[in-house]
């Protein structure tokens, strides 16, 4: 069977403009709002026009120990272009956890696929 | 005909819980990224529970003299207590826009149903 | 305050391309699976380019006497051209309903704005 | 770096309810409109509660030769219980293609984290 998860591509934000740049903090208390930003090309930009953009990014965290990735969130960028309005790939969010664990981002260009990239946090009493 | 539109509600949200909160500068320049916050909840606290709490905003923007509004982005709130993961209904996005108009806030509470809300921005040369 | 809900448009989908035509049974059974196909374009064709497409269709359901809407299903229709791959403005989907009631259409054309219909269906023991 | 990808899962569908099960048919003609049905449980019932649901389908199509799967729909399954308002992990989407490939889905239990499965269509002149 072909697998859809073998074509996610990742790689060093710094040099891959597609790689999901996320920011968290190190650490937070547990049940705290946690913030997180994760946008496309902080550091070389991506296109974003009609013919190639980002299309989404996705969020997810997996508590330290368990074996499934909890969706925290996904946004749609939705406009590029249309009456001169155009969406950046960013997006910041924020949720509550118990226990340390990852971070994960995911997005999907419309020409390029699918990118990942993950950032560890630990949750303190 | 029945009209979805017609089920849409408002209010102040610094009174009422369920009214998108929108925060974005009353002026930008041309071809600037504007922040754009969004969130439930800022003044009362809305529930965030597996059994009542908010699925997603949607924020829009009309450029004025325009008859349609642009949709920006949409974003899903995905998490409400999954292995202690709860995402909270708040999110930031970024746009660019060449003429001043109306920016829109939609959401949805999966027990009350859909909100709105908007704001003015001036867009200066 | 000026309302995005006043910004939806309806009509007649056989004179009016944008207008979702719902095509759902008009009596099913309690708790008996409901099939809903919701299309844009079925008599008079939308486009479907980069520049113009439909971008998602949504479908709700309103229990009657309730006095909100209840969301179904969401179906972004995400490609239009890439890699001379086009989706259809088309989605069918299975819902469980106790009541009878109201399912809503709604859907987003990234030119032409915000569309609606609905569609009564009743449901018996 | 943990990755994402490396947490999607699969399996036979006929022994695992969680995996995808993609209806679609073998051969098809050039730019003709190509139904897919995807679900989820078809042979073994996922549960479908507030609690533990499917909450996501994804459907992507990979032209052959190409090295990057495109999007082609993606559909949210929203309410589970609210009003006893059920919506099943159940959706069939339309596309055009222009040569042969593999079409991919992947879904999303709150629960259980990411599954995925393929199934190849050979496009025809
Ligand atoms: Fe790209
Ligand atoms: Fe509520
Ligand atoms: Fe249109
Ligand atoms: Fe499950």
């Amino acid at each position: 069977m072909k697998k859809l998860s073998s074509l996610y591509q990742s790689g060093d934000w710094k040099g891959e403009k597609h790689v999901p740049v996320i920011h968290a903090p190190e650490t937070a208390k547990k049940g705290e709002l946690i913030e997180v930003n994760v946008n496309i090309g902080e550091e070389i930009p991506h296109p974003n026009t009609l013919e190639h953009h980002i299309v989404w990014i996705k969020v997810y965290f997996q508590p330290e120990g368990g074996k499934f990735p909890v969706e925290i969130g996904n946004c749609d960028f939705v406009s590029h272009g249309e009456y001169d309005v155009f969406t950046e790939p960013y997006v910041t969010l924020k949720f509550k956890a118990e226990k340390s664990g990852t971070i994960y981002a995911a997005s999907y260009c419309n020409i390029h696929g699918l990118w990942e990239n993950s950032k560890e946090i630990k949750i303190e009493d």
